[in-house]
């Protein structure tokens, strides 16, 4: 008999049971047209109803102004990073990004390919284990350029600064997870493959004044503008991708939105974070007033123990705990769709962990 | 009781039934990872096997030499459009495109953004109702770009001219249809929505001399070689249109491959193209010699009907047979997956729809 596994994956990650289900049957039949949501014309019309259904979702649980679009684009965070200053960032002008991780980092990489980048603010020099606060923003910047949850680190953006320019922010590895009051931003965007879907997609949502102002000579599909005039079909969008966020947008409204699966998030993070701090193999590796809710980042003082405390976890179904390869360790992401039970296991895997150390302890 | 449905849509289209079968069980639950597809890492051992799987049936099935790469993207031949350019257009250079189409009218719209662009040869002034065969191009090109199958226009070139510069072509809607001289080629892509699987994947075939070749600084996305570098896995890549691929082309080896694939597509188009040459009250678009065998373009000679043959062929389970908005009438894709027994069904459509309209000639 398999264990069930509880998946910290993170990303592509846990996406709720019965969004699997209904998927899994859209691929086999969708009734809506009878074909296969595989074969369906992304012109006709069951499919317009499925990306603006997913548009309005959005913008329901985002409480996304009218002044803004909602666009679906392909390429993830990674396109993102070439397209934010391929339109935004004009000859002869800079943007100021703050370097508060290793996508951040990346995103400064990209955008020095097209034009000057102001770093505000870095804290690599101490492994990105906090985001820095203290900073000024250039106002003749062409925009400011942050990431709201290092994913990699374990780091989280509670508080954005007052920006005398746009602010364009990645979003991809918290948005869905707790309130963000939209008007703060002038660009958001997010690869889905956390809360939103499966990979294959990214969501940006952008004001439309910011975008009227572009004057870069762009190619149509690098141009937010063309998604803008097109309703996000300018080509063939990835339509099972778009299908599947609507289903799983739908199943954060019926759980009651963006407010209530905050507080199952706070309570999740709270639940790991404890054990971390008050057991005594463990440490976080975060500053504690940056610690992400999404992806917890710990190590054990004994790094030695850290192979066979792996293995033990995964005889216990614990998927996807590993740290990432330049951080190492251990990260448990705990996105939306991760139920607490899920997390209690993994607390227990600590717990007992440490009797199992004891008994060998006793036994040699 | 439902009419078994008739897929001629032009793309996203017909998959086969077992592949949709399969798809759909690894949504719900993927036994190799005890996941579902959508939830599992794109760095897991389990995707991996799939991504290199996908690869290996690219190269056999299309016999590519190992001198050639393999990639998978995303933002289909649109983001190809401006890939293209950006890649191999350097400064002062200039590109040689064939204009035999829409899409390939689009493609030169786009290189022109990047740099300057001759055209070889058009059919514009003939609705691109046949494919330019006289025509020089240029030595000093940077590459010549060319459009295999049209599938808006429904015309095919079955023969491609010698070129003193590499060869560019976009085979988004005829590749695993017909044998291809690979050699002839230097760069290949395909939106993978018609004869490779679902949308939202790119599939890229690439001398790997050209890519070296590359000296424009590209962002890392839109950057052929850092796909090669990173084994298509730079980011995270559309994880269930590749795994969905891989099953399309497991289904088409066990059918004997693309050299078996290719005879039953002949078998198809002779079918439904002889119905439309011998029917009185209908006719093809495209130039005969130029017939494409994966969209059949036709009209009724009397414009006025082509309403109500619609709704008699949807009536009889005949789906996406409308014609592309700019050119009416009506467009019959016939991809790998679709069965001959699906062409037999329109063409009964097209025969009995004669005598409906005898009957009602004698009604009336």
């Amino acid at each position: 008999m398999l264990t069930k596994k509880h998946n910290f994956g993170a990303g592509p990650c846990i996406l709720p049971d019965s969004v699997l289900t209904r998927a899994s049957e859209a691929v086999k039949h969708w009734d809506r047209a009878d074909l296969s949501i595989l074969e369906i014309s992304h012109r006709s019309t069951e499919f317009e109803l499925v990306v603006r259904e997913t548009e309005f979702l959005v913008r329901e649980l985002l409480d996304v102004p009218e002044t803004y679009s909602i666009l679906f684009l392909q390429g993830g965070a990674s396109m993102q990073f070439a397209m934010v200053p391929m339109n935004f960032l004009g000859t002869g002008q800079k943007a100021a990004y703050l370097e508060a991780g290793f996508f951040g980092e990346k995103a400064i990489k990209e955008a020095r390919i097209s034009g000057d980048v102001t770093v505000v603010a870095t804290s690599k020099d101490t492994h990105y284990r906090s985001i820095p606060r203290e900073y000024n923003i250039p106002a003749d910047a062409a925009y400011f350029h942050t990431t709201s949850n290092n994913t990699i680190e374990g780091t989280e953006m509670f508080n954005f600064p007052k920006s005398p320019v746009p602010v364009v922010c990645d979003m991809s590895s918290d948005i869905f997870s707790r309130v963000i009051n939209i008007s703060d931003f002038d660009l958001i965007y997010a690869g889905a493959q956390k809360n939103m879907g499966p990979a294959g997609m990214t969501l940006v949502i952008v004001k439309n004044s910011f975008l009227d102002g572009i004057k870069n000579p762009v190619h149509a599909i690098l141009d937010y503008r063309v998604y803008r005039a097109n309703g996000s079909m300018y080509n063939t969008p990835p339509v099972f991708a778009i299908y599947t966020a609507m289903l799983n947008l739908q199943w954060l409204k019926s759980k009651g939105g963006v407010k209530f699966i905050h507080m199952a998030n706070l309570a999740k993070a709270q639940l790991l974070y404890d054990e971390i701090d008050n057991n005594p193999l463990f440490y976080g590796l975060a500053e504690k007033t940056d610690r992400s809710l999404m992806n917890v980042t710990f190590r054990m003082y004994d790094k030695e123990k850290e192979e066979e405390f792996l293995s033990y976890a995964a005889g216990r179904g614990m998927v996807g705990i590993k740290g990432y390869r330049t951080i190492g360790g251990f990260r448990a992401s705990l996105y939306n769709a991760l139920p607490l039970e899920s997390v209690q296991a993994l607390v227990d895997c600590m717990k007992t962990y440490i009797f199992k150390t004891k008994q060998n302890l006793v036994q040699v």
